[in-house]
């Protein structure tokens, strides 16, 4: 982004995801010195709002998304500079005519972002609106998020008729976790490193388990969860990202398809899931009433908006294979849900245990090693290892070597989202979904929710601040596995 | 131990292994109820003392080498209690004769340690005594301390003189080295831990390098040190029992014979040195006039005792090669040296580089993984691997994840001769080398020392509080490898 100016577009400005994400990530770039010169950022959306109401609104949004110490007048009159408004409605040339006026008083070659933060239903109109414009010039660059449709068929028709305007490298479609600082961390640690690698499959590892559990409800959203639930909000997503940055094959570079190669390949390698088969890897929960943090929380059925009986899952868990050389034999446990006991996102790789235990039968089983990434609430890489209890006899015990980033650093790690603007800006795709990979993605995951469809199962009730239900722990228990429920401390 | 009454006979009671190290030693496992009922301490020595001047003289040790937060009155009386002190000459058998009386006033069934803490040329000689008053019983151990013999000619005749009256499986070689507490560590990390045999080999690690270092000088043992030199002081005993335990297969139990079979093979793998091979894979040192600490200190040919010519090494390096599947190829750096630069002992594991820097040519070559076990000044072992520093672009920077034993375990941690004097009660012979260890090792050394003895040059003069003679560098430099000099911070 240095050196690079840009004007770019937030369709839904005054939204939930430009008010609580983006204008505070653009604020902190502008702070750092990554917006440069004239950049401009254009709020639109389809209310009546002049300028001043919108530098309010986004004013408010740092006073509130931003952490204190990181405010300051000066940098936020700065920012509040280069923002500006236009009202807008997807489905009107007249609005984008004026639009492709406004940005063309300024130099029209310079790189434009057109961020789509809108329901994905006006992704295609709203592409279409800029083609009629003429302004899907080669320096645009347009940035879809989630969700990227709701099953294959609609994923597709968004890609082709994006497609049809602009060409896939002007396209980034965001998944936040692959911006994430610790799953950067994931590829540096796999790729920068020779110790991990002769270990990353089946011969060492016994299982992978990725875990995003949220505390929260619904946030008032139950219009939006309802037609959603845990695998479209999750699954087909963040959980498949991080999947694949778990399981890929090392890439030849990093570069943007070199990477998304390696990706699609695990994608296209799960094993389908469908029909009895996915009832069996699978398990489905829906919370009921109970506690979080102490305080008492409504079921999901008794929630406003939502049908008195919903079957929209708030849980899941997968049990997934991938079918390669590398991890065949290998359970990927994915596991998501609401109201969980805790806010932890996680990735836990087991590996196998010791083939024999020659310090003698009386020690018992010695427990694997065990490396965890972890994603939430803090970042941080610990490596569980047995070691000599110091003293006379040979005593083993877990104890772990710690990488703590945020005290090993001592810097502000970036928002995900404000690392995702820079590499949109720079016009690096490494970290956003291909076409081809949204597609396998859910390729994979269609079959798995006509199977729920059409099973005669409820999802299974949990109670709120539990890590869902029982089978949930049943369905690795059968097998011999267990859930990584504790973070572990040293001695 | 626990359990046990024993009587322990320390010959050369009084001198300087025994002050230092013995008794304190004995002490503390006296304190820590290790020692049971009636057991009993009898010194020996060929001066004149009674009970009262030999406990006065374990006293004043206990005062000096224990620390002041372990000594009590009353520890230090009941420990007292137990000392007594019987005046022997080695090559008299009346003397052998009163020592039998007196241990078989109390149960003459009871186990029986014999220390030989006395110049080797007497180990035989005394074992013959004890045969000749017949306490060489069942019960008999005899515990041997380095130098054991001065090549292979001497050591075998000792171990055949020994072995003539006492059984193998009762005499006890101690290397002190094997009863520190990180040399325990590294055999839980390699063989309680899945993670690391698949990297322990010539695939993953570019050479391993074992590091004696000592500050100190002769300490007034010149007429010890000269006929010894860095070769048979440190590397024939504690550095290829180091590199034994890094270099072995996986035994089948920690049981003694398991674990000694393996090191065997190790030692006989070693690839012979000699004529000018030796001289091309050694070096050789002698300190000159230096300082350490800031203090100034003479050069070894001013140091007291020592010949105005001697050829004596007070360093030396060793490039050493297992003949193995697992190691061919692979250097071992051995090196120790008097009046270095610092006090460190440690094992230094490096592992090969990526075989692809897929972050791009901007980053240089990344640095290679490192594993290091420390054994002094602090016992600890540490992790170098590289991750990702954070912010916006993709930087590599090394970390360390680090187990520091004091720390984590926060006891005492056992000094080498408490945990080995509990060995040799509780009769496991693990900790000791045997017989053909011995000879393996001083087989392979023999015929460097020849070299050496037939080389025209002289050991390479080195600053006093330096790392030793330039060559030192330049034997690893010229085919690509370095010293691990610094230990390395987390940043």
């Amino acid at each position: 982004m240095r050196g690079d100016t840009f004007d770019m577009v937030i369709f839904g400005g005054a939204g939930d995801l430009a008010t609580r994400k983006l204008i505070p990530a653009l604020y902190y770039l502008n702070k750092d010195g990554q917006i440069q010169g004239s950049s401009r950022i254009l709020c639109t959306g389809r209310s009546a709002m002049d300028q001043a109401a919108m530098r309010d609104h986004a004013a408010g949004a740092c006073r509130q998304y931003v952490r204190d110490s990181d405010l300051d007048d000066a940098a936020l009159r700065a920012f509040l500079e280069r923002l500006d408004y236009v009202k807008l409605s997807a489905d009107d040339a007249g609005d984008f005519a004026q639009l492709a006026d406004q940005l063309n008083r300024q130099d029209p070659d310079r790189c434009r972002v057109f961020f789509l933060a809108t329901a994905p239903k006006l992704f295609a109109t709203i592409c279409e609106g800029l083609a009629g414009a003429g302004l899907n010039t080669p320096q645009a660059r347009v940035v879809l998020e989630k969700p990227l449709g709701s099953d294959l068929q609609s994923a597709t028709e968004i890609n082709q008729r994006v497609g049809a305007v602009f060409s896939e490298d002007q396209v980034f479609r965001i998944d936040h976790y692959l911006g994430k600082e610790t799953v950067q961390n994931l590829m540096a640690l796999r790729f920068g490193n020779a110790l991990f690698e002769p270990l990353w499959r089946r011969t060492n590892i016994n299982d992978v388990q990725i875990t995003l559990a949220e505390q929260v409800g619904l946030e008032g959203r139950a219009g939006y969860y309802e037609h959603t639930g845990a695998m479209r909000d999750m699954i087909q997503n963040h959980l498949l990202q991080l999947l694949c940055i778990v399981a890929m094959e090392p890439p030849t570079a990093t570069e943007a398809n070199a990477v998304r190669d390696e990706k699609l390949k695990v994608l296209r390698a799960l094993k389908p899931l469908s029909g009895q088969a996915a009832i069996r890897d699978t398990v489905r929960g829906q919370y009921r009433a109970g506690a979080i943090n102490g305080q008492a929380v409504p079921g999901y059925l008794d929630e406003d908006g939502v049908e008195p009986d919903s079957r929209t899952e708030t849980f899941a868990v997968i049990k997934a294979h991938i079918d390669t050389w590398r991890w065949a034999g290998v359970p990927f446990f994915l596991r998501t849900g609401k109201r969980l006991a805790e806010r932890r996102a996680e990735i836990v790789i087991n590996f196998r245990p010791v083939p024999l235990n020659i310090f003698g039968a009386d020690l018992g089983d010695l427990p694997a090693n065990r490396l965890v990434i972890r994603l939430q609430p803090d970042e941080g890489v610990s490596l569980n290892v047995l070691a000599k209890q110091p003293g006379p006899a040979m005593r083993l015990k877990p104890v772990s070597l710690r990488l703590d980033f945020a005290r090993t650093f001592k810097v502000r790690p970036l928002d995900a989202y404000e690392r995702l603007l820079t590499e949109v800006i720079r016009g690096n795709l490494t970290l956003f979904m291909r076409n081809d990979e949204l597609e396998a993605a859910w390729r994979w995951v269609d079959p798995i929710l006509a199977a729920w469809k059409d099973d005669g199962d409820r999802p299974r009730g949990y109670n709120a601040g539990s890590w869902g239900p029982s089978s949930a722990v049943s369905l690795l228990a059968r097998e011999g596995f267990a859930w990584h429920e504790e973070v572990e401390d040293g001695p």
